[in-house]
């Protein structure tokens, strides 16, 4: 395996774990059980890149190659041995840490993806058209949190948090045009700097996009 | 692109309009900011689609042809902007309104896409697999709403509308047999107007299927 | 169709009929209209099924053989009429008859479903892969009730019934094994009883996987 596809893999996993742990921590906020925990964080990690590869035509890659999966359970099982063994930990005080990975592990986990779900368009042949590579990495990167939380029965992320579809359209849309010029590698680093520069600035600096507010009759 | 191809192309526009606005005004009511609002519109839009496309083991169109993404883009920005503008359409007074736009656009997209659906496949050569034919039209004309209702966490329109999945599924077996005798263009015709034909009935002379009422224990 | 064909034929509506019934109840208690009911049915019973082929790149079975979907509407009409007519078996006295019969035909569903989904990666030449088998066999055994829950809105049985993923991940394990040493067949129905064994024991002697007990927030 040469040096360019060991450092793929590399990203690939820390997206992995990333995604895993965020479903996980849905899963234990959810008061699952620990299957429910490891199935929630799976689905989390590899959930965006099945997708994209049953549009793609290709046998999702989380089947051929176990060591996706692998990881998210390690992932997953990591923060429920954690809770587990430290009480204290789950003391409400903590709040703010929790909301704070869970913030940081998702906009990881979209970053990479986002940027992982263009290249694999690209590696597939879809040079030119670069609405259908974006379309890739979009779904790549908001496919599993989706999951996840349309699974645990949460109100979707990518719909209560402010500029997180437009986070990953714009660092998908960066990274085709980063992959044009220098290549796989700086396609997904921009790509995923991209994503995380923009949700951390809008977490920081509480951009809003406009919204309608409609009288609530429910 | 000759006229036949051509009604087609404007056909399938409508739906991708009527669709897109529905889930635009879907996520409206729910308060997402205005890209929340448009991957509403564009999933609902292309979602059926989508389903269908993957099933018959084809790149979905909506990713070959950005045309209908674009349309479904420009289709669910047109509510968001104008409500935005005229404050006053947000008064409760206008519910209703809102009641019937939404069940208007819901059943033309309903009735054009469950259509689409079953020609897709007829031109994909099931002829003489109407099973097949009509469940493809159904999936393609239910799914997207169901994606749009599951995805904002509302009770899909499926479920509590009544003759909802009924309607979708007399069109499509109407359309088959009108693509036997007539052709394309009649066979999309006619089975939107049954399912339009069915739901308006439905909701105008309250025509309600039976269902069992169970002591409530929730 | 010589005799091995047929029964797993029988295995596979076995399974059909069980999570259609399943589906159906979900229906009723939500109040569901009939045609409401009758989806809700069929796409708890094909839909597992309907992932699996989908990866595996095959039109869904469900699709090619009608036969699946028609014993799925007949399965699913039966609780409804039988309902109907009987209006005493509504009264809150039957709630546990309803959990008990709800949870027999789940976990039939799963248990039969887990199997055949490994026994159709089996067929599709991955002898080796004993990790894409299982994970064939658990999507397929989850798919359907989990479509069925995110549909209906209800919890996902998958993340609050205790050791169901569990039980699924082990009889998909134990199903591969069998399949190596004694063909189809055995395969099928030692993976589904070792299923049934483990969800009726959790159920019976109340195991309980661990779980964190998080401050509850919301």
């Amino acid at each position: 395996m040469d040096l360019q596809t060991l450092i793929v893999l590399i990203i690939e996993l820390i997206g992995t774990i990333a995604f895993s742990i965020s479903g996980a921590m849905v899963g234990i906020r959810r008061k699952m059980d620990i299957f429910g925990v490891l199935v929630l964080g799976v689905v989390t990690a590899v959930g965006g890149g099945m997708m994209r590869d049953v549009i793609l035509g290709k046998t999702p890659s989380a089947f051929v190659k176990p060591i996706y999966v692998e990881v998210a359970v390690i992932s997953a099982l990591a923060p429920f041995l954690l809770l587990s063994i430290n009480k204290r930990l789950m003391h409400s005080k903590y709040q703010t840490l929790y909301a704070g990975l869970m913030f940081l592990m998702d906009s990881v986990g979209l970053g990479i993806f986002t940027a992982v779900g263009v290249s694999t368009g690209w590696t597939a042949g879809y040079h030119d058209n670069m609405f259908f590579l974006s379309f890739l990495g979009v779904l790549t990167g908001v496919g599993g949190g989706l999951l996840r939380d349309v699974m645990a029965g949460v109100p979707p992320y990518i719909f209560v948090k402010h500029v997180y579809a437009c986070a990953s359209i714009a660092g998908a849309i960066c990274c085709v045009l980063a992959y044009r010029s220098w290549g796989q590698i700086p396609a997904l680093v921009i790509g995923t700097i991209v994503v995380l520069v923009i949700r951390i600035g809008a977490a920081h600096y509480r951009w809003n996009l406009p919204c309608v507010k409609l009288e609530d009759e429910e």
